[in-house]
């Protein structure tokens, strides 16, 4: 739920990813709710995530976020998947305001595109041993496999989008993912907030009846969603509809080197990245 | 330097590394130096050092640094090339024991190897940019070429140590370096910890005339040539000669996972890791 003074000013929705990935959900973010203030934090000293222990990606995690919550921010957005799949009900006694993850609207989007109840989930180490994906999709009816694909993230940051060994990498992934009793499923979800990147390659590479289901987007939405449910309506209402696009403010934390943020930042958003400060945390 | 009192015991060997790639010179000092005890520190809760800023890796390299040099280490070796590159003159500063890094005995290496003064140097993103091995080459009369391979720790993290698309990688990586003029250079410098596990591919993939230099191997030699021509001479030959191999003792000390530590560590190693202990550092 979100902080009771919500109606009273513009409201202040803070993102939390180890690193750049998640400016995938804060791009989605600001195209669905154009008119909040977003802080962002990246906790890129410190990342990755994916191939780490759960408690230390819980410790980092929660950490991040209470420094997001003492910014003043109303709701909290986990735009990482490791750290919503390890961290998620520890940050949410630990911060006193509403948090979305991106798991649970993913397998949302995913159970809505599933006609046969059998989808592939692609992430990072972490994010498939703890297997919050297979969880939530029982919760709704759906069979899942799961598949670690340790190697994308580095191929995104080596640039390689579009290259011949990142579809090879790609492919040696589904095709163990979609073998034997999932050949049939019928969605790939993007259970990483690199992988979006990698949609050209992987839609050549998967089935071709397979939806993919990009977890930023179901996770947008679900906030919006939160915020027009939330307790004070009116006020929340006039953040889309009186604000307008392109009134954002937007901050940007960063646990590594600022300028590094920036340069690799402007690739996952998709514009120019300003307001960016260095931050020590403490363990 | 070593401590002065090297003689009146058993002495005690510090190994630094950001992960489990600097259990390759471990290995290394334990055939050179074998009656040495040992406590080697894996900084795996912050991993990767290669892709982020000299601030940062410093920070870090430093607080792990210090923690060895209190549990009573009397040489300090410093087994990874981005620590070394970026934050071994801090670490001297700080710590008063000797302390030995990768770089210049891998550089000392590769000079007496190169018939012709021309050498490659392959590592992370950030040994790369700092250009270390580029000063210690060209300082011994050597023309270096210095080429980032970003993909290579993760692909052999990923176990494909003998896969065709890692042999592709490294092919790609390669024959960027060994082009123009470099094409006729003799050696090429392993300056990664996690490298020494694909020689067999980067022996096929690069030209024939080519000698590869493993850091691992040169950096235990300079340490056990260090501990010979240390203040203590008597008391340091007589851990060769009379304590003999399979006498050391080593504690290993991780901040991410002990069991993952151990689990992928023993690859590294080649022997059976038991002694790991968990560390929290504040940064």
């Amino acid at each position: 739920m979100i902080g009771a003074d919500m109606s009273n000013h513009k409201p202040c929705i803070g993102v939390f990813d180890s690193g750049v990935g998640g400016l995938t959900v804060l791009k989605a973010l600001l195209e669905v709710i154009p008119g909040a203030d977003y802080l962002y934090f990246g906790d890129t000293a410190r990342l990755p995530y994916g191939s780490k222990s759960a408690e230390t990606v819980t410790k980092y995690a929660v950490g991040a976020c209470e420094y997001l919550h003492s910014h003043g921010t109303d709701l909290l957005v986990i735009a990482c998947n490791t750290a919503t799949a390890l961290a998620l009900p520890k940050i949410e006694r630990v911060v006193g305001v509403g948090v979305v993850g991106v798991i649970e609207p993913g397998a949302q989007s995913a159970s809505g595109a599933s006609q046969n109840r059998k989808v592939v989930v692609i992430g990072t180490d972490a994010t498939i041993s703890s297997h919050a994906y297979l969880r939530a999709l029982k919760s709704r009816g759906v069979e899942a496999r799961e598949k670690a694909c340790p190697l994308l993230v580095p191929l995104v940051e080596e640039g390689w989008i579009a290259h011949p060994v990142t579809e090879q990498v790609a492919r040696i992934y589904l095709d163990e993912a979609f073998a034997g009793e999932f050949e049939s499923a019928d969605v790939l979800v993007l259970g990483c907030t690199h992988y979006p990147l990698l949609k050209p390659i992987l839609r050549r590479v998967a089935p071709a009846q397979v939806k993919i289901v990009d977890s930023a987007e179901s996770t947008a939405r679900a906030v919006a969603q939160q915020i027009r449910l939330g307790p004070k309506l009116s006020g929340a209402e006039s953040v889309n509809e009186e604000r307008g696009r392109g009134s954002s403010h937007i901050r940007f934390f960063a646990t590594d080197s600022v300028q590094k943020f920036r340069s690799l930042g402007e690739r996952f958003l998709g514009r120019k990245i300003e307001d960016v400060q260095h931050v020590d945390l403490k363990e």
